[in-house]
C-alpha cells in the first residue's frame, strides 16, 4: 500500500541517486499569478523518472538483484532504469522499438544498459520484455503502474512542500500517471486544501477520457509532440489515485506546448520536453482557476530530441508572430524589389531571407514572386508591414 | 580601490537583486576531468551582468539616483542596468544601435529601461549616451570598467568558493574583462593556489592580444557568435587586473563554442549564449592543463537570440556527424529510390527530407539528383552508409 512513510522513505534512498532541483521563480511569464518551477529537466538523465527506478529498483531483494532488470521504454523510463541499476551494481536490459531516435538508444546504451532492439512498435517491444523477463528471471520495471515507482516520484511533492509550504497549487503532467500520483498523495496527505492539476495532451487525453468515463480507457491511437506522454491507457493503480487525489486534468495543444517551450527557453533559459512543457502551457493559455495564485509547475524532463526541438523553435517564432514568410506577387520590372525592401526596413524589420522567383504557373507571364522571411516583433507588427505593402500596391499572395 | 570587503559587500547589496544560482555537476561531459557549471543563464535577466550594474546602481549618491543612469548596450548590459534600475526605483536610459535584434530591444524596455536607438553602429550609440549624460546630469554605467561593476561580478567568486573550497580551477569568458577581473580578485585574495583561467573567441582575441602586447590593444575588427565577448579593447582597470590575477587566457573558435552550446542543451539541458559556453569550450576541446582537476565553467549568459539559436542546433548536429546531407545521383529509372532507400534503412539511418529532382545543368539527361537529409550516430556512421551506397553503384555529388 502506497503510504507517505514510504515517499519519506523513498526521499532518504534518492538522496544517493538524484540531483536537488531548487524551485525557480519564474515572474517573466505571467502577471496575474506566481509560477514558479520545479526543473526535473535538470535532474539526472534529464528527468524526474529516475525517482521512480530508483526506488523501485533499491527495494528489490537480493536474488532479484543478482538477475537483473529489464523494461521497454525508447524513453526517460529507459535512461532513469539504466542509471539506477548502474549505481546499484545490477544489470538492466532495455526493450526499445527498432525506430526509436538514435539519440535515446545511445543515451540509454550511455548509462550502462544492455539495449535490445526489437523490430515492430512499443508493443511488440514490451512483449519481448514480458518473454525475456519469464525467460531469464529478469525483475521488469513497469513505467508507472507500481507503488514503489509511484512512492520514488511522489518524492517530488515532498521536495515542492518542504521549499514553498505555502504553495497553493501544483501542476503535473499526465501519461500513464505515475507523476501525479505520487505527488498528489504526497501533497493531499500532508495539506488536503492545497490543489494539484493534471495536464494532457489533446492528441493523448487517456487519463483526462477515462475520468470522464469512469474507468481506465484505452484509445486506439495517440499522437502529440509530448511524447513522454503519449500513452494509451492510464495503469489501474494510478487512475485509482489521481481519480482520488487529483483536483481536475485539463489538456493542450501541441501549438500550445511549443509556445511554452519557447518561452522556457527564452525567459528561463532552460530546455523542456513536450511532456516537461505541457504544465507551463496549461498556466500560459488559461485552462486552469489560479488567478492570483502561487503555482508550481512541474518541468518533468528535457529530453528532446535536437531536430525536432529546431522545429519547434520555429514553430514558436511563427506562432508568436515573430517570424513571418510574405510572398508578394511583383511586376517583373526594375525598382520593385527596392520599394518592398523600403516599406520593409521603414517599419524596423530584419529581413532573415528572400527568395525572388519568376513565372510560376497560374501568374501572369510577366510577373514574379518574392517570397520574404522577416523578423517581426509580434502579429501587429506583421499586419502593420502586410497593409503597408497593399497600400503600396503590392498584392500578397 | 577594489578590495575583498568591497566585494563581499556587494554580495551582501545583491541577496535583493539577484537569484542565488547554484552549482551543477555535469559528469556527462568529459571523463578526465571533473565539471561543474556555475549557471548564470539562470540568472535574472539571463546573465551575471545584473551583478555588476545592481552593486554599481546601488552605490549612487541620492543626487546621481534622482537624475538617473544611462548606458550603451544592446545586450546583457543594458537588461542589467534596466532591472537594477527599476529596481532601485531610478529612471533608466538605454542607447542601442539601430540595427540591435528586436528580441533585445523589446527586453530591455520589458525591465523598464526608456530605449534610445540611435542611428549607425555601436560607437555611434556610445557617443550618443556620452552626449545625453553631459546634456542631462545622467550617470554612465560602464558595462565593465568601474570598481564598482567589477565588485559585484566579482561576488560570483565568493560564492564558488563558499559552495566548493576546494575547487582547483575558475574559467570565465572574456571581453571587456569586469567578470574575470572581480572573480580572479576574489578567488585569488581567498586561496591564490586556485587557477583563473579566461577564455575569448578567436574572433575577438582583445585581451589575449593585450597581454602578450604587454598593454591594452585596440582590434579594428572583431567577429564571433558570442556576441556577449565581441569587445574591441579591453578596460584600463580590467586589463591590469587580469594582468596580475588570471592564470592565462586562451581562445576558442566558433565551431567549438557552438558545440558547447549544443553539449549543454544535451545533457544539461540548459541554454546558454556564446560567451556562457566558451568556458566549457575551452574545457571540451582540451585548451586547458586541468587533468583530474575539479572545475567550474562560469556560465556567463543564456541570451541567445532563437533564430541564431535555431542555426547552431543544425551547425552542431553536423558538426557532430549527427546529420547528414547526402547528394546521389541516380539513372532516371525505376527502383533507383528503392535500392537507396534500403541502404541507408539497413544501416539504422532516419530520413529527415528527400528532395528528388530531375536534369539540371552539367547532368546527364537522363539523370537526376536525390537530396537526402539523414540523421546519423556519428562520422563513422555516415561514412559508412556513404561506402555502401557507393559499393552499390551509386554516385555521390
Amino acid at each position: 500500500m502506497l503510504t507517505l512513510d514510504k515517499i519519506y522513505h523513498a526521499s532518504y534512498v534518492l538522496k544517493d541517486v538524484i540531483r536537488p532541483t531548487h524551485l525557480v521563480k519564474a515572474p517573466a511569464i505571467k502577471d496575474d499569478c506566481e509560477i514558479y518551477l520545479k526543473p526535473e529537466n535538470l535532474q539526472i538523465t534529464g528527468s524526474f523518472k529516475v525517482r521512480g527506478s530508483g526506488y523501485k529498483i533499491s527495494q528489490l531483494t537480493d536474488e532479484e538483484k543478482k538477475h537483473g532488470v529489464i523494461a521497454c521504454s525508447a524513453g526517460n523510463h529507459a535512461q532513469g532504469v539504466a542509471l539506477a541499476a548502474t549505481k546499484y551494481g545490477i544489470k538492466s536490459i532495455i526493450c526499445l522499438p527498432d525506430g526509436a531516435p538514435i539519440s535515446k538508444v545511445e543515451a540509454t546504451k550511455g548509462y550502462g544498459a544492455e539495449v535490445c532492439m526489437v523490430p515492430g512498435v512499443y508493443d511488440d517491444a514490451y512483449n519481448e520484455a514480458i518473454r525475456l523477463r519469464d525467460e531469464k528471471n529478469y525483475t521488469f520495471i513497469h513505467p508507472f503502474d507500481d507503488e514503489n515507482v509511484i512512492a520514488g516520484q511522489g518524492t517530488i511533492g515532498i521536495e515542492i512542500m518542504n521549499d514553498m509550504p505555502d504553495v497553493d497549487a501544483v501542476v503535473c503532467a499526465v501519461g500513464g500517471g505515475g507523476l501525479i500520483s505520487g505527488v498528489a498523495y504526497a501533497i493531499k496527505s500532508l495539506n488536503p486544501n492545497i490543489k494539484v492539476y493534471g495536464v494532457q495532451a489533446d492528441g493523448a487525453p487517456s487519463m483526462y477520457e477515462s475520468l470522464k468515463h469512469g474507468s481506465p480507457v484505452h484509445l486506439d491511437s495517440v499522437s502529440t509532440i509530448a511524447d513522454g506522454i503519449q500513452v494509451k491507457e492510464p495503469g489501474e493503480l494510478t487512475y485509482e489515485l489521481t481519480e482520488k487525489y487529483v483536483d481536475d486534468i485539463v489538456t493542450v495543444s501541441d501549438d500550445e506546448i511549443a509556445s511554452a517551450i519557447l518561452e522556457l527557453i527564452e525567459t528561463q533559459k532552460m530546455i523542456a520536453e513536450g511532456a516537461g512543457a505541457a504544465p507551463l502551457a496549461a498556466v500560459m493559455f488559461d485552462k486552469l482557476p489560479i488567478k492570483g495564485k502561487k503555482v508550481v509547475c512541474v518541468v518533468s524532463g528535457g529530453n528532446i530530441d535536437v531536430t525536432i526541438l529546431s522545429r519547434v523553435i520555429k514553430r514558436g517564432l511563427l506562432m508568436s508572430g515573430r517570424q513571418q514568410t510574405l510572398c508578394i506577387e511583383l511586376q517583373d520590372k526594375p525598382g520593385q524589389l527596392v520599394a518592398v525592401s523600403n516599406i520593409i526596413a521603414e517599419r524596423g524589420a530584419n529581413v532573415i531571407s528572400i527568395h525572388h522567383e519568376r513565372a510560376s504557373e497560374g501568374m501572369d507571364v510577366n510577373g514574379c514572386y518574392l517570397r520574404i522571411v522577416l523578423e517581426t516583433r509580434n502579429y501587429k507588427h506583421v499586419r502593420e508591414i502586410s497593409t503597408a505593402l497593399t497600400d503600396a500596391g503590392f498584392k500578397l499572395v
